[in-house]
């Protein structure tokens, strides 16, 4: 995977032995991160982007990496997480593939890929792989933590477990627990890269013997839950592909706009990701529960977040995979602990991945949320 | 499947040639069907009951077979289609495998099973067979088709094809053309099924080399997407298995109450069915498009139907396979043809398989519109 990791990534090295949640410790691991702006004098202007799932570190452009990130419009000179003001931090997941230490790494012991030998992942791991990640750049406390998507989980277990690490939280369809149909639809996933028998129990070849056609599954129904019904009907319709870009010898073969693009999503991303960091990291999203330390009472778990002053969130009405109901309850909970939350139940078609394309909304709510946030230093002197 | 033919099936020999709709025809082609109650003298109470896309034709048990049907609290003597007055008919979905003819029956021209070389199925080709067998049967007029899903889409096709075949309605979570999202999905299950390479280009054996994997993939999405999140929030939660249960070897074996929900599910189901014959009949579903004789415009196709006078629509809200706006659309389409329509949006837990389960809000609806419903006799002078 190592092509695919942006230029202007940086290395953290974690500590070593790094210790998992659930057991064993990682040796020599490392997190890849991108930054933006420039950091004040007392460390006070940082905000820390937690990602999604599959995105790497690059967010958004800048001199040493013009291309655009996955965030483009988001963060920049004068755009919603504005580098002018903010130093804007974002890193790879731990167990991801784009530059971050995950089943795709070397493990040390052996010199060979982890494979299914890497340690349990959960989301907890990556919380603690940030809180190291801040502390080693000489943070004492972030500005605001930012996460989306599985980046919205790993934010409330970084907040859980290292309180006082930030004031301000932006929780963007992200859900304090895992419900049953997210986990059912990530179990299918998983299941389809487990049966291709290229999978061959996690010994494939990047260029070689490779799971492409359980990648390629996983990918597809995973779109089709990052969007909505509501926004296809629009975009495709029951628009045919043109009869040239139809296989005449496959009766089963694609037909519709729809599938023709789903393919186009599969194919892209197949060879992008490595199987085993997508089994990992998917399987860490069903195992999160941030009440699990208060009697499987999320909204308790959610009350204990109180070094949260302000925090934005927002929820999509169509996410069919974090549905709103659990922004809402992230909201509700966040008010428990004290802090001053703004929650936004958008109107936005697109779905769970409506904070990657509906910037008309989730710009303007980002914005103005920033523009009113203290820098950390107000009050850092009340952080142990 | 001959083993899975439920005991009180009779069969009814279609025309031979039966010309299908995209080219092609069937020759000594047959649907299986049961009957309950008792056909009045002038053929005037027939209710016939179209089915989704799985069902067989024992919806309900008889002296016959005394085993419960899959409808079997809705039909039967003093139920909401209720055996005391009407005569009904449940038909097998032509290309199914339940007993009608299919893909997996044997091809007249070679005696083997079709397989692929089955003419291509369309919705219509379905709703040519039921009014095939409505004529056979010597009934002039239904008083009433009932078609849930798959069986709503065949009921439609069957009102604009055959004019003066019913007069009354009962469509239930159907749909009057596949949209995108739901042509996604069961694109998704087809590809799942012809990328298992024991489906071999279709010739795979029921007993020896057999798409198990294929079929079993399908068939949790196809549960995925007929249930719903709310239902599952409440009957699973985060419940995991007792470890007993647990393959221990395996690293990403089941875990949750609701992934071994859906793999009991899958597992009953995939020797239950023909893996062809889930392909043409998947496939049927996302050509449907009861506009097509009207430049795509679904409305003006149900405004054709002209010769329903009594419709009850039935929508469940959660439904996120054949979402409710398309019960509504049914439902205004047939008020634009001069019906009489309820409407009805059903707040069942459920989702699309509420018709099935939700005995306490489907039942009284059924019962209350068939109350009131005349027998075909009142006007079948009228009917050409």
């Amino acid at each position: 995977m190592t092509e695919f990791i942006p230029p202007a990534t940086r290395w953290f090295p974690l500590p070593s032995p790094f210790p998992m949640k659930r057991g064993g410790a990682l040796h020599g691991a490392r997190l890849a991160y991108e930054t933006w702006g420039t950091l004040d004098a007392g460390a006070t202007n940082v905000v820390l982007v937690l990602t999604g799932m599959s995105p790497d570190a690059h967010a958004a452009s800048s001199a040493a990496d013009p291309s655009p990130g996955w965030w483009e419009w988001m963060i920049g000179p004068g755009k919603p997480i504005d580098t002018d003001r903010w130093f804007v931090v974002c890193m790879n997941a731990l167990g991801s593939c784009k530059g971050s230490t995950g089943p795709a790494s070397p493990d040390p012991a052996t010199g060979e890929p982890y494979r299914l030998g890497f340690p349990e992942l959960s989301i907890e791991d990556g919380a603690d792989a940030a809180a190291a990640l801040v502390r080693g750049l000489g943070i004492r406390q972030l500005a605001c933590v930012v996460g989306n998507s599985m980046g919205g989980m790993t934010a409330l277990a970084l907040l859980a477990r290292h309180p006082g690490i930030a004031r301000g939280h932006v929780n963007i369809c992200g859900a304090a627990r895992a419900l049953p149909f997210s986990i059912a639809i990530r179990s299918l996933q998983r299941e389809a890269i487990r049966l291709d028998p290229q999978w061959n129990g996690g010994d494939y070849e990047i260029n070689g013997c490779y799971p492409e056609n359980g990648m390629r599954m996983a990918r597809k129904l995973g779109v089709i839950t990052y969007r909505s019904a509501l926004e296809w009907d629009g975009r495709f319709g029951r628009v045919r592909l043109d009869p040239e870009r139809r296989e005449d010898d496959d009766p089963f073969g694609l037909e519709f706009e729809v599938e023709s693009y789903l393919e186009a999503h599969a194919r892209r991303f197949v060879h992008r990701f490595d199987p085993n960091s997508y089994l990992y990291l998917s399987r860490s999203m069903d195992w999160f529960d941030l009440g699990e330390a208060h009697g499987g009472d999320t909204r308790r778990g959610l009350a204990s977040l109180q070094d949260v002053t302000h925090a934005l969130v927002i929820g999509v009405k169509t996410d069919i995979l974090f549905p709103i109901q659990q922004q809402e309850e992230i909201a509700a909970g966040l008010r428990d602990a004290g802090a001053d939350v703004r929650f936004l139940p958008m109107p936005s078609p697109q779905g769970h991945d409506a904070f990657l394309v509906d910037e008309a909304r989730f710009g303007p709510a980002v914005a103005g949320f920033l523009r009113t946030l203290p820098t950390a230093r107000l009050d850092a002197n009340r952080v142990a």
